[in-house]
């Protein structure tokens, strides 16, 4: 397919007259044609306008309807071909076999919630019929639904430019829960991004869906999220990137005249808790699977595991070793853009800077890539880490800083300073079980996910994951931005009351004709 | 029960010494003993820092020891007998017949929330089985469920002495999810909330749950609010009041450091449609139905009908005159405070200064009351009603204000140019359904509950009731702050990955201790 550096808006295709963005190749620093000319307010409101023209018609399409449509967009990515792959890999530095593996996550993902729609445990029925005969007063016939909130808007994020980019999680869900989705495309991979909004754009025409359902814009800098934002038309945002660029987003949410909701999902250090007993047991073992995980795509991962909690001792130091050992070996990997290269040396500088801590091991410095990533592994006290906030903040890459406490009480002490995180990890044996259930209540009120015996990294699409966590991992724990959950941000409930059936839609009708899961005078049906 | 003026945290009980508040009669305008010494920021502290002390070990009292709890409550608050009626009345000025109706809708939601809690379904356990042959990655065993967010701030409104003060819809929710619950006293009623205080506190000691559960704290002005919606402990907030208390708290719960959910409930004109066949049908009835609905409580519900819509002619005017004479012959009541009774007058003026309404009638001028309530209705034209914001603004009392349209196209027109509500509602008979279903995407943008042929006074407390709606009705359109939904305010979830059988909680494990609904790979058990 030949790119042409296009805004997308509905069916519409066409070059901005803004200062073009390029991509950049991270390996090699080459400008990457074409050029995406930038677009501004104007751009902005068509698509707005467009999305909030349709989104009446686009919410009450049937189950089936919606569920199609996003399997025609996994359909439409599959048939983009290797194009897209090469594409990716030119403009992120990730090689092929992960981003396959992505493609496959996007469209399962994509499927995945097509079979959700169809099974329509998203409409959370609850249907209190009416008792005319109450007393002292009668009950109307009640009956609850969640409907689409409106257009959202959704910024693709530099670390999955397929899995949470233009048809990521964000964009699935919400087209699932009957939003329309105005897409800002990252502007490290706009090729990428033209290619699959490309794709969703095909599939909005094959399922004679209305355009407006769907458009992709380009901008640089923060002027057109800002402008997304704050335009009286989006009603959600999805976003997933930098702890500033999500607190920017989610300052001009609230100060609209009308707030909205921003699921911003920003920063995470991802504790990695190794109990004594199983430290002792495996440490040689645990230290290798460590920097296997610290290494997946460059560190590039929101589950990284950067904080490694554990007791001092010789087994910490057969850990040490052991991880030591592989990072010095580890082969430099690119990463996704020169920015986050430059920024990764900064964290490294702030970590080294404070003085405190002692560093364990660093990958081989001789890289011909122009954003090479050297994976680096520190050490700290405990109570030097408790002391300085600095070492607290998200290094985003192969930066990893291990934390010797002196005894299971300092590693709660540890965890307890700790602000909200994606994930908790704990590595136990069965003579840990004790210690740990005195942690578990730590780990559920700092973490959206607690693992045991396994790494963060790898973040299922099911029904059970949690990709959220209290404060500032993300704007909103009370919300997932991976698996089937994550419709729930975008939908809100509805009562009707002594609706007449033939005005009530489906999911309320009386003989239950879309099948689904009901709550009816309290019991589940 | 001698009423001592006292600040409950926890188990104790003590007199602060701030300027005390005092409530007022606001039918006789004289002060009501005792005073209540207003707390600041140590009392804050304390009662937050208890809180939150004992907030691991109150979530995750069983299901069955908080349901006895809140039963507890419900029963100590009816032990208080007459006393509590009695003092109500007092605060409040509203009658007898409501206090005890609005005491038995606390207890009933109470009890409700009591069983919402035996049955689970709060929880949404999801489980995710192993997956270990799997290809190309075997998937771990995943499993969720939801956990409470922490200790809560909940502001007694002032309409709702009982079911939205110390022990209503708020703090039942938020204990029934496993938050402990701080209430700022409204000072409109500070002898109620202190007898029902005094109930849930020795709810508190009779179950043996740790005391920092429960707190209720009373000051003056914003600063107690401020301080406590501030307070790093504090993990939510709900609030039932004006616009601009809830956008003030909004504000404050954004700007910390950690920001927080506020479920603010604010403000609703509640839009009633007469579409003109039942318009025709029924006029006289209908305006005899409508001024019952626009009387009740002097018109101080949230869902008080502000605004009715229809089409002008014959059928309206004789509603209109129906009305008229109603209202001509309504009674003047007490309002709940002074102040409200101040605002409710300069509402009024306010309308009257636009130079655009015709009043159709006004109760009698005379009463004996020093907050009385005259009951008022005007009339505007669609045209200049989408003019003039001023006219959109809530009166808070029983003042309405007809919108005459020319045809059902300017009806929708005008419903466009509304800003969110609580309730919208439709008067329909079966020829009108064709025009209804036109209007019914456009009420379901706009409102939490839509309803037919019914006033929207009066809410159910079920499990299909929404009383939410989008800005500014409410700060969070995803949210019910009535019925047993409002429970998922206060929660979050958390997924648990590879966790050992008997470190998991008892609504993951194997085998459904708790027998609660879950989702099992996909499907429903």
């Amino acid at each position: 397919m030949h790119l042409k550096g296009h805004q997308l808006i509905g069916q519409e295709s066409f070059a901005a007259t803004g200062n073009p963005v390029f991509a950049v190749n991270p390996a090699t620093g080459q400008r990457i044609e074409p050029g995406y000319g930038t677009c501004g307010q104007e751009e902005v409101d068509r698509a707005a306008e467009l999305a909030w023209s349709v989104f009446d018609r686009y919410r009450e399409t049937s189950s089936a309807c919606r569920a199609e449509f996003l399997e025609a967009i996994a359909d439409q990515i599959e048939a983009i071909g290797d194009v897209l792959i090469e594409r990716a890999m030119e403009e992120t530095g990730l090689p092929r076999a992960r981003l396959e593996g992505e493609r496959g996550r996007t469209c399962g993902q994509l499927r995945l919630f097509a079979r959700v729609i169809r099974a329509g445990e998203w409409l959370d029925v609850r249907i209190d019929p009416e008792l005319p005969d109450r007393s002292p007063l009668p009950r109307s016939d009640l009956r609850q639904r969640r409907i689409a909130l409106g257009p959202v808007a959704v910024f693709g994020a530099s670390n999955f430019p397929l899995a949470f980019s233009v048809a990521g999680g964000d964009t699935a869900s919400a087209l699932a829960a009957g939003c329309p989705v105005i897409v800002k495309a990252h502007s490290a991979h706009p090729g990428t991004s033209e290619l699959v909004g490309r794709a969703v754009q095909k599939a909005v025409a094959d399922c004679e869906l209305p355009s407006g359902v769907f458009s992709l814009l380009y901008g640089a800098g923060n002027e057109l999220g800002q402008a997304l934002v704050t335009h009286p038309r989006i009603q959600a945002v999805g976003f997933t990137g930098s702890r500033s660029g999500g607190t920017a987003l989610m300052k001009a949410a609230n100060n609209r005249p009308q707030p909205i909701p921003v699921y911003a999902e920003m920063s995470s250090i991802n504790p990695v808790v190794l109990m004594p007993a199983a430290l002792e047991e495996g440490a040689e073992a645990l230290g290798k699977a460590f920097v296997a995980s610290l290494n997946m795509g460059a560190g590039q991962f929101c589950t990284n595991p950067g904080l490694i909690l554990t007791i001092k001792g010789a087994a910490l130091d057969r850990f040490k070793a052991a991880a030591a050992e592989d990072i010095r070996e580890s082969a430099p990997q690119t990463m996704l853009t020169q920015g986050i290269c430059s920024a990764y040396g900064a964290g490294l500088m702030q970590l080294r800077e404070t003085g405190k801590v002692e560093e364990v091991a660093a990958s081989k410095l001789d890289s011909d890539s122009h954003s090479p990533c050297h994976s680096t592994l520190f050490a700290v006290s405990a109570t030097d880490f408790i002391s300085d906030e600095r070492l607290h903040a998200e290094v985003f890459g192969s930066c990893s800083l291990i934390i010797e406490c002196d005894e299971v009480t300092q590693l709660q002490d540890v965890l307890e300073h700790l602000e909200g995180q994606l994930t908790a990890t704990v590595h136990m044996i069965e003579s840990d079980y004790s210690a740990v259930e005195g942690l578990l209540p730590t780990l559920e009120r700092k973490a959206g996910r607690i693992l045991a015996n396994a790494w963060p990294t790898g973040v299922e699409v099911c029904d059970a994951m949690v990709h959220g966590g209290p404060w500032p991992a993300t704007s909103d724990s009370r919300s997932t931005s991976v698996g089937t959950a994550a419709i729930h941000r975008f939908l809100r409930p509805v009562c009707y009351q002594g609706i007449p059936q033939t005005l009530l839609p489906d999911a309320l009708r009386d003989g239950n004709p879309l099948e689904v899961s009901r709550l009816i005078d309290g019991k589940r049906e």
